[in-house]
């Protein structure tokens, strides 16, 4: 199968323009943009670097490139209204399959593919690029945090982590809630809006990990920041949850408590967990009284 | 080096953002978007696929990522305004070099790069975002050509194919245009501005080969085409300017002329090649009375 033949397939599992807009099939897609300003963001998914294709199918390797393009943009306060995704792989990839996660999530996330590549390579990329807006509101940048503010965390963490330690471990079950926070990572795009709506002053997503995260959180805002506990998914350890990436849970810091319970409860969300606050001193890096691991979940070397 | 480290030496190379923009360094980029309707396209460019890393340089690769996404919005008569830019590579990949190149054709072209992604892979691929705009005025989609439509070409075709050719038979002089052409091919916005300022009903770059790209036009169009003639590049044959991709010259189509010539000429620009004609025949596909030659370039297989 061709280049343009396969284009065409994918193009037919995916849903069709509005009028008067044009997506896959010519030089650049034509949409109507975001109210303000424009938010932009690009991820690789790399087979054998991001996931374990003998753990995972290609549908979740799709599911969740697509799920941490929008997460990103949910990590600014803001909405993905589109997605770009490039695919390079081997001869004998089953484009369908990966098409079919990726068009999961983008119904999901209500974000449309309205662009892509396909080329040959000899490892399987998947590149998706997201558009998105946070209306005429100031998104909510890494560096806005300040000292007195607390910290939130909008659930417990760890889950993929685990997920992938019983996968490996060939004792998980089909329907373990585990695996599948790891098969199919969640984006929190409504909580980032409640968390915007109740004046987060700072916020990242934990794709790298909570200890890594909230170390670029801080460095950003030049802020210490001092936990005093982390919140554990259940069957997950409290290195899952510090050190594990890829939950897409936000971190975000805020300095009025009753507003941001307010936020969340009128957006039928769970509140969010007061996980510690912000300091003045941007040396301190602190969890439970110790030191906060140092790590992170690098792709480079 | 870690992908932070590398991101951050990367992020020194680029210009920085202007007052209420953020680029790099955040979860999304926030940019102020374009006038009017967003044009997007994403372009995977892989080592060993389209570009041969024993022929030219990893600059030369990042350039041509570049030229190629701003190009895609050229053929929309739209202006590129912002890069994305996904690198995944093999260890030892030389990141510097490649963004060198990419930071050329970025400032030649106005286009900052304002976000990216950086991971391990076993083959370096280079993925460019490209967002842009074409103001108030609707883009110059693929599919507008009419019967008794001119077709332009704004210039000669085949240096890109010539200069490979060059290249692979080892005698090509530091110096020589065809191989400047293969390894730092032009993106043409003034020229796809000029065209949609102009009237064209049609427009497509010529990446792929101008027969496989004007045979896209002519069925997005419905249209028939003639060619009478087809402008080849000095030192390139007729294989080349008729099969060769990547020259990104614009075909397009229009019904005026005198409008024509004037949008060019009062843009400081060559007037483009009037080469042939649409006729109301779909099934017609000529060149100077033979059929116009099949094939094109596809790079999924």
């Amino acid at each position: 199968m061709g280049e343009l033949a396969a284009v065409d397939r994918l193009r037919r599992r995916l849903p069709q323009p509005p009028p008067g807009e044009t997506w896959i099939g010519d030089d650049a897609a034509v949409v109507a943009g975001p109210v303000g300003a424009l938010l932009l963001s690009t991820d690789a998914v790399v087979a054998g670097v991001h996931a374990d294709l003998s753990l995972v199918g290609l549908d979740d390797l799709g599911w969740k490139a697509v799920a941490a393009a929008v997460s990103d943009v949910a990590a600014m306060g803001g909405r993905a209204s589109h997605l770009l995704v490039s695919v390079c792989g081997p001869e004998g990839t089953d484009v369908e399959l990966l098409y079919a996660g990726i068009a999961e999530a983008s119904a999901e996330y209500r974000c449309p593919v309205v662009g892509g590549d396909l080329s040959a390579s000899s490892q399987l990329v998947v590149v998706v690029t997201v558009v998105g807006g946070a209306g005429a509101h100031p998104p909510v940048l890494r560096s806005g945090g300040r000292p007195g503010d607390t910290i939130y965390i909008t659930g417990p963490l760890g889950s993929s982590a685990a997920g992938l330690r019983r996968l490996r471990s060939g004792q998980a079950a089909g329907d373990d809630p585990l695996v599948r926070a790891h098969r199919r990572p969640r984006a929190r795009p409504a909580e980032g809006v409640a968390a915007r709506q109740a004046g987060a002053t700072a916020m990242i997503d934990v794709s790298d990990g909570l200890a890594a995260d909230l170390r670029h959180l801080a460095d950003a805002s030049a802020v210490g920041v001092v936990l005093d506990e982390v919140p554990v998914a259940d069957g997950a350890s409290l290195g899952e949850a510090v050190g594990g990436g890829e939950d897409y849970e936000l971190v975000f810091t805020a300095p009025e408590r009753e507003r941001v319970t307010a936020s969340f409860t009128s957006a039928g969300l769970r509140p969010p967990i007061a996980a510690g606050r912000c300091t003045a001193d941007p040396s301190e890096r602190l969890l439970a009284g110790e030191p906060l691991p140092e790590g992170g979940w690098e792709h480079w070397t």
